[in-house]
C-alpha cells in the first residue's frame, strides 16, 4: 500500500524538492490554469524533461487538496522509507520520537528543520498523531521528501531496537535534570518531543534514559514543539552528530 | 495613542499571561457564554479578584476578533514599552531586528521564544511588516505581554543607536562567512532576521557588522524564520548573554 497509493503534496518549495529529489516517485504534476509565474513554468519544464505528466487544473480542484496550494500539486507514490539496516550501521546520528504532535504546522516545521539538520528518521506513535498530509508537506518545504516518518502502534518496540543499536533516548521536559547546553552527547541520540499541552506521556517517559530541559528565563510558558526540536537537533549537530 | 487605545488578544495562554503579568493594562475580559472549562473559570475568578470587568459574549462576537479565540479575549491598553535607558545600561543582552516578517505565525513564534530566551527588545521596520494582532499574541502564548516591539520607518536610526550602546549587529544569512556555532559572541548582540523568501534587504545588510550562517546539511531550503531566530537566541543564551 505505502508504495503504490498516490498522495498529494502542495506548495512551490515542497513540489520543487519532490521533482528534484524523488522524480521517480512523482506520478503527475497539477498546475493552476493560467498561472504564468516563473516557478510554475520552471516546474512544468522540469516535469516534461523527466517525462512526468502535467495536467492543468481549475483553482477549485487544487483547493480541494489544500487551500495553500500556491498553484501547484504533485501526486507522489510512497514516502521516504526508513532503512533500519543503515540506521544500525551508522556510527553517529540523530532521530526524533514525536509523542502526540497533532498540529500539522508543527510536524511540517519539524520535518523542515529535521531535513536541514540531517535527522535520520522520525518515529511517531499512531494515536493522537497527525498524518503526512499535503499541508504537512507544504510546511516542511521539502523536508517531507527526505526524512522518513515511521508510525507505530506502540513505541516500546522501536525504542528497544534503537537502544540495541546504541541510541540514547532523551526526553525533552521542563523538569528534566540535565541542561541541554551542558550535556556531553553520545554518538547516537533519539530525542523525544512531547505534545505541547501534555508533554511526554508517562508510558513514554519510562523509555527515556534521561529527561533534558532547555533553559528558559521565564516560567509561565514553554518552547513550541518545533522550536524545542530545533534546539535539541542543533545541539546534536554542534556535537558533530551530523555532517556540517 | 499607543498608551490609550485598546487592542484585543485571544487564546488561553496569552490571556492568562496578560492577567498575570500586566493586570493594570487589562481593560476587560470577554468570555464565551456557557463555557464552563476550568481555565476560563479560573480567569474569571482572577479578573474579579483584580477588579477587572468580565463580559459574557456570544461565540460570533469572539469570532470577529479571531477564529482562534479558545473562548476568551482580553482588551488591553498599550504594549510592553522599550526602555532605551535600561537597554543602554545593560551589561549584556540580545535584541532582534526583523526585516520583512509578514507572517503573523512567525512573529508570534518569535515573541514566544524571545520571551523565554530573555530577549530585551524587537525592532521592526514598518514596511511589509506584520502588526501586533490578536493572532500574533495568541501564537506568542504570553510573549507579546513581555517583549517590547518597536516599529520604525527606517532602521538606520535604531541601528546606529544600538551600535553606540555597544551592540554588535549580526545578520543571519546562508552566505554568511561566520558559522553561528563557532562564534565568540560579544556581550551585546542584535540579530537581524530576514524575510523567508527574500532574506535581509540590501539596505539592511549594510547595517550589519557581519553576516552569520547557521550550518545545514541540505542546500535546497533554509530554516524557517522563527527557527533561525531561536537558534541564534540560543547561541546568545548559551554564551551567558541572558540569565538562565
Amino acid at each position: 500500500m505505502k508504495k503504490t497509493a498516490l498522495h498529494p503534496i502542495v506548495g512551490i518549495h515542497a513540489c520543487e524538492e519532490a521533482l528534484r529529489a524523488r522524480p521517480e516517485s512523482v506520478a503527475k504534476l497539477w498546475v493552476r490554469q493560467n498561472d504564468h509565474s516563473e516557478s510554475i513554468q520552471r516546474m512544468i519544464q522540469e516535469a516534461k524533461r523527466k517525462h512526468i505528466p502535467v495536467e492543468v487544473q481549475a483553482p477549485s480542484q487544487l483547493n480541494r487538496i489544500s487551500q495553500s496550494h500556491q498553484g501547484v500539486c504533485i501526486w507522489l507514490s510512497g514516502f521516504p522509507q526508513l532503512d533500519w539496516e543503515s540506521l544500525s550501521r551508522a556510527r553517529h546520528g540523530q532521530v526524533l520520537i514525536l509523542d502526540g504532535i497533532e498540529d500539522p504546522q508543527n510536524l511540517g516545521a519539524i520535518l523542515r528543520t529535521g531535513w536541514l539538520m540531517g535527522i535520520l528518521a522520525v518515529f511517531v506513535p499512531q494515536d493522537r498523531a497527525v498524518k503526512l498530509t499535503a499541508t504537512v508537506a507544504k510546511v516542511a518545504s521539502g523536508g517531507a521528501e527526505h526524512v522518513p516518518v515511521e508510525y507505530f502502534s506502540s513505541l516500546n518496540g522501536p525504542a528497544e531496537k534503537l537502544k540495541s543499536m546504541g541510541f540514547w533516548i532523551y526526553g525533552l521536559a521542563e523538569e528534566g535534570t540535565l541542561n541541554l547546553w551542558d550535556m556531553q552527547l553520545p554518538e547516537k541520540v533519539a530525542w523525544v518531543i512531547g505534545a505541547e499541552d501534555r508533554g511526554i506521556r508517562a508510558a513514554h517517559r519510562k523509555l527515556c534514559d534521561e529527561l533534558v530541559r532547555i533553559p528558559q528565563v521565564a516560567g509561565g510558558s514553554s518552547y513550541n514543539a518545533s522550536v524545542a526540536t530545533a534546539l535539541a537537533c542543533a545541539e546534536g549537530a554542534r556535537s558533530g552528530l551530523n555532517p556540517k
